[in-house]
């Protein structure tokens, strides 16, 4: 295999582990998948598979339709929702699945993650949207085909990478950013968010519309031509 | 002792130092059992014994009347519950108690966990119930085994394979599978489950009915003959 | 010295330590102390000490009205109120002090910890009692000393060794038992049962009354001439 | 460089280090820093670096009007906030800004941080308070001098050595004292105060006002010319 696809194999190995490390994954409910735009090859976890004994071999190579590039395990279960983002949503380099406990709260509750506070609007510009249910026929048939078509449908107005993330609806979150570790991160701060928003929300449960220039400010602090954090 | 018995006094002593490294346990408050179905022997947990010293000769043999096969430990007290279970739910093949703490929150407000997310649905088909209260006379005389019969009552019109575990009130939970080792599983989903709902609840005291066709496509792709999750 | 003071020095070490590993303790934030009977010599944790470095020789060995028997450290500030309690319930080995942070949510909010299932009903045969508050007076001299009478008063109609522990009003537990590892256990349960009773109040906020013969069974069943828990 | 200043760099090195092993850091979201008061230095965290790898020499030094004193990484973005306090409030020598949890609810809340118990008296002399919001001014222009000048005049009728922290409104806790160390320290406690007023307000949401008397005797058992905690 050419040396790209060995660096991406081997980043979303890396990415998948560092989801488990992070405690948003138990058992095997989590998948990171990444994209090689440039030859049009997705790199996906393998269904039902341990971590812990994840090897860069063991992830499964597709193109963007979803046919295997060789004889390999099978793909995570989810995998068309990741391709349909990936169809569609062509900044995102990386996506991770997850059932990470305060984010899937929110996702049971059928609640958007609003903004409440600057850790959120330093990642998030504005509020982690839920998706609507889907219907007894886009279950039926395609479910998870329909799953990315729910959240494309959930961005019709807004830009998924100023809010790298989807709630969906009684089920849990999904993340993405411009690789496979961008994507873990992103998932990593959605369910700190998560989790300090149900603390928030049990101190006052209306804390009021977060100002818009706050926002303004800490998102483009750490994002865009005038950001100033980190180093050159 | 024969080769079998020696393969399940290890599975049962291995899932019950599980049950302990999954976080479900404190001091000695949990217990793992299995069967051998074909011999008719019962292997479960000696009473009051530490988990990080227990080893598999340590694992107490029954018979399922609760008769020991040998001069050996004390069984668990709770031993008239599992072998109830055993006698009267006939594909169980391992039992776990714990008093894991959310799970044991819902024991203890006597209220049932209903399913409100596809993580409670991919490993649990509806509503995880919730007994009566045991009368004084139930608790007077025969208590384990009482309690044993009173999970039997609140399976009279459901499978115990489609929803393998209970919340005995004011106690705490059992979960079953076919093997120590998938009761030890359902016991860390039921509390990861139990542990969402709670935060769930926080953010919306009624979140309103799962949709079936959801509930049936999650348990059906991990379970059942058009299962697609995992490798063959 | 004599041997048995080098015991109880250990134990009270030990104690202390087991303390931080179960994770009730924070920075200095607790202390525990034990009793040798025979010769009227309790052994305390110096004050503001840390307990990673803590040795048997740093222990402070004093008499039940508090003289020290040797040149030593300063003893843990709330030496005062271990005495009391172990001149007024003569049962008492060993008295654990945390601030836990469930036990003392209860305490701030100066609630009694009730039964709530059979976990608590395993080692406190009722409800953990919440002291009144302190007076100005009692407050203002002779606080430590106060806080322990404040603490019998609390169990003048109650036997100590049925509810070996009590929240003191905004402050925090204390728990007690046969000997210092008692004590601890003791505490460690009581975190246990707090933190699921606050998730159980957040799921039902008035349960019920637990059933007097399910407190008594369960009670009966590790404590009393009846017990039938762990080995003979 | 002469040897008062490696001794700071080390102690804030190690101070940024202390936070992550406290659990109060996800990511790079903390910030600690230290003065030289005789020579004028303020000693700071590098922005976006992560604390593994952070060493000694990696930590900026700058006078207090920000200007660095050799060739050296960026400071962290929030450096203007930290020095505002140190120009204001004397006393400090260490600073510490987290968005450890429970602490940053309470500010997304946008409210102060009562007494609720002894925990809390023995560290801060009263409630912790909340800023009110920044205007869209403040925001826009020198934001992060803005903050500092808000905290200040938080404080106009208040020591900041009483209460050595306050809660930016909709952002999160910053804490002081009398080094890096002590500044860590009482972020540790504040976060604990913190978790543990959640959990009080979900069991009684107005549990009354703390005693004066109590406040006192807690706060000078541990602070001022009569302590008596610890050792001499």
């Amino acid at each position: 295999m050419d040396h790209p696809l060995v660096e991406l194999r081997e980043a979303v190995c890396g990415a998948n582990q560092d989801l488990v490390r992070a405690g948003l994954v138990m058992c095997t409910w989590g998948n990171v998948s990444g994209i090689d735009r440039a030859v049009g090859v997705v790199a996906i976890k393998p269904s039902g598979i341990d971590y812990a004994s994840l090897a860069p071999d063991d992830i499964v190579l597709v193109d963007l339709e979803g046919n295997p590039l060789e004889d390999a395990l099978r793909p995570s279960s989810d995998l068309p929702t990741h391709l349909e983002i990936y169809r569609r949503f062509p900044e995102v380099g990386g996506i991770a699945h997850t059932h990470s406990a305060a984010a899937s709260s929110f996702a049971q509750a059928c609640r958007p993650l609003p903004c409440l506070g600057t850790t959120h609007a330093d990642h998030f510009r504005g509020a982690v949207p839920i998706t609507r249910d889907l219907t007894d026929e886009e279950t039926e048939a395609d479910y998870e085909l329909n799953t990315g078509r729910l959240i494309v449908e959930t961005f019709a107005q807004q830009s998924p990478m100023d809010v790298p993330a989807v709630l969906v609806a009684r089920h849990g979150p999904f993340a993405w950013g411009a690789d496979p570790a961008a994507a873990v991160k992103n998932s990593v701060v959605l369910e700190a968010c998560a989790r300090m928003a149900i603390d928030t929300f049990s101190l006052d449960p209306d804390p009021g519309d977060f100002p818009q220039h706050l926002l303004d400010r800490h998102f483009n602090r750490k994002h865009g031509v005038d950001s100033y954090y980190g180093q050159d």
